[in-house]
């Protein structure tokens, strides 16, 4: 398997038509699973995560629990072909950065993927574009139906699921949606939702999980209990709690459009003309004006552009996905050109006007 | 005469043709000079400065001295035309903030233009394209002999030349070039030039001479010294140093080109793209992008493009400009979006990929 051939394609998660798809980019639904009779990760050896990586992928072959599979031994990958998977959310930072054998398996859409030695044994993970709460849940739910069906998972009836990191127990569940605030980033309203968010106990990340910052207005809002709790409450705090959310940010644009048109229309536009003219271009620059960009877009002031123009050129100039379209390693001041290159090669035939 | 008619075309000065123009926008000359028998301009009543201001014109009128003449009452004109004067150089900011009777007539080439009662009862100037100091010396000392013929100046033969201001007698002469030094603020070497220029005993002031500021790294280089010299040994001194300043200038493109090629195309092109797109932009922006532009012009680096085009955005992007086009006054969030239409509008029909 490619990844060079994935490069130039979208998953489902990016293809941009999930509901509510103007402010909600996509939801992803996993479940942490140990199995039982081995010790949690840092003390397995190398013979026994080998041992769980051939169970696990053998369970997924012999259910033919996934279309079109791809299974990457992540030992024998590259850093750069790592990096290229964590920016398409197949893989975690952490399982990018782990040790030994490890290894993910994901569906052809790339809706689907089993985590093999991350923090856990196994991460089940489920992402869909837009805001699918349920769907991704039930689709994540049935893998690991089924997955129990030849695995033996650690659970306690008293505690539920058992997990490397205690803030896992229970359901090993989490939810995130990603959002695309950036009407209430513009309008300093982002601080109160996220105060708001907090006292629901829900926490808010960057684009790229756990300590990662939110680059251009990108924010991950996740359950932070899996304990104490069936999946379906769980979830219910933040099926609530998203649509309140889009509801400000809606509010936020149209306050915008009211009042600051001009201002508006500038700072879109301004991203058009920077993002079809820069000869170099940072990672968290081209970020920051794709947000403006889509926007602009997703506000009616953008004809010519559709959203998966925009989520192309997102993942595409990642430093990854640079690097693997390009077939090797680049300097951060290569890549820098190459995103300025990548980009207006993608805007060159779009007529914006 | 409407100023309207005068505002969508470019003054000879501004055609971008004559020598240097890479670096030289223009050369200016001027002369201080004032009528015998009179006191100087503060002292003069009302009607005094009337008379002057009809014999100077009728004198100018009698002798054909101006091709294709225009003569502007500046006392029965706005603020926003004298500030439209103001931008294409024909009357000084003194001239324009004054009171009372007082005039400008100006060819229609827009090269030769006296202005009356402005600091000194007459201001005799010429404005070329390029670096052109010999012949706008030539032409302003022409049209001085000529008005000799009909007018008494008053003139000292110890002192030479009597004006109001004690750092114009003697020739009453200001030489000065404007130059465009965009590589020299790059790679900060400015200031060193400015050191270099001041132990000449040549002065530096911004776009709209004194007490302006640079902007968009355009530079006015003049002669400080009026007295105790000739006509000729003054210009002597800028007509040496000019030709080193360009040197200079030259040297830090290439340098740029050679060493930072991605940094410089990149400011280039991210220029154009926010003058094509922006919705708003001030005035001080427009002339800092706008000399980007001129910049990538002159360094081979853009098609399409010709320095008209810029000298028409640059002077068409001054407020007056925009308010006299437009029709009337604007409040400066107005023209900020006016100013980004005009800019638009120019540059919509230019090919410059």
């Amino acid at each position: 398997m490619e990844l060079r051939e994935l490069a130039g394609t979208l998953g489902e998660w990016l293809r941009g038509d999930g509901p509510q798809c103007g402010i909600v980019i996509s939801t992803r639904v996993r479940l942490a699973r140990n199995m039982a009779g081995y010790p949690f990760l840092r003390r397995l050896t190398d013979d026994q995560r080998a041992d769980i990586r051939e169970r696990v992928s053998q369970a997924g072959s012999e259910l033919d629990l996934i279309t079109a599979p791809c299974l990457i031994d992540l030992g024998a990958t590259s850093h750069m072909d790592r990096q290229f998977l964590v920016e398409r959310h197949l893989i975690s930072r952490e399982l990018a950065a782990g040790e030994g054998p490890r290894a993910v398996l994901f569906s052809g859409s790339e809706t689907e993927s089993l985590m093999i030695n991350e923090e856990d044994h196994l991460r089940i993970q489920v992402m869909r574009s837009g805001l699918q709460i349920d769907e991704a849940w039930r689709q994540a739910g049935d893998l690991d139906d089924r997955l129990e069906t030849k695995l033996d998972f650690a659970f306690s009836s008293r505690l539920g699921y058992l997990t490397a990191c205690p803030t896992n127990v229970g359901t090993g569940l989490r939810a995130s949606v990603m959002m695309h605030l950036p009407a209430l980033v513009i309008t300093r309203q982002i601080e109160k939702v996220f105060q708001a968010i907090a006292r629901m106990r829900l926490a808010v990340r960057g684009l790229y999980g756990e300590g990662t910052q939110a680059a251009g207005d990108f924010y991950q809002v996740s359950n932070q209990v899996t304990l104490g709790k069936t999946e379906e409450e769980i979830l219910e705090t933040l099926s609530l709690t998203i649509p309140r959310i889009i509801q400000y940010e809606e509010k936020a644009r149209e306050t915008l459009a009211r009042e600051s048109e001009i201002f508006i229309e500038d700072r879109i536009w301004r991203a058009v003309g920077l993002l079809s003219r820069a000869r170099q271009i940072s990672s968290g620059e081209a970020t920051s004006l794709l947000s403006a960009v889509r926007m602009g877009l997703h506000m009616g002031r953008l004809r010519g552009l559709d959203v998966q123009h925009i989520n192309r050129l997102f993942i595409g100039s990642q430093p990854g996905h640079l690097q693997v379209r390009h077939g090797g390693e680049l300097s951060p001041e290569e890549r820098d050109v190459e995103r300025a290159r990548f980009v207006r090669s993608v805007l060159k035939d779009v007529d914006l006007n």
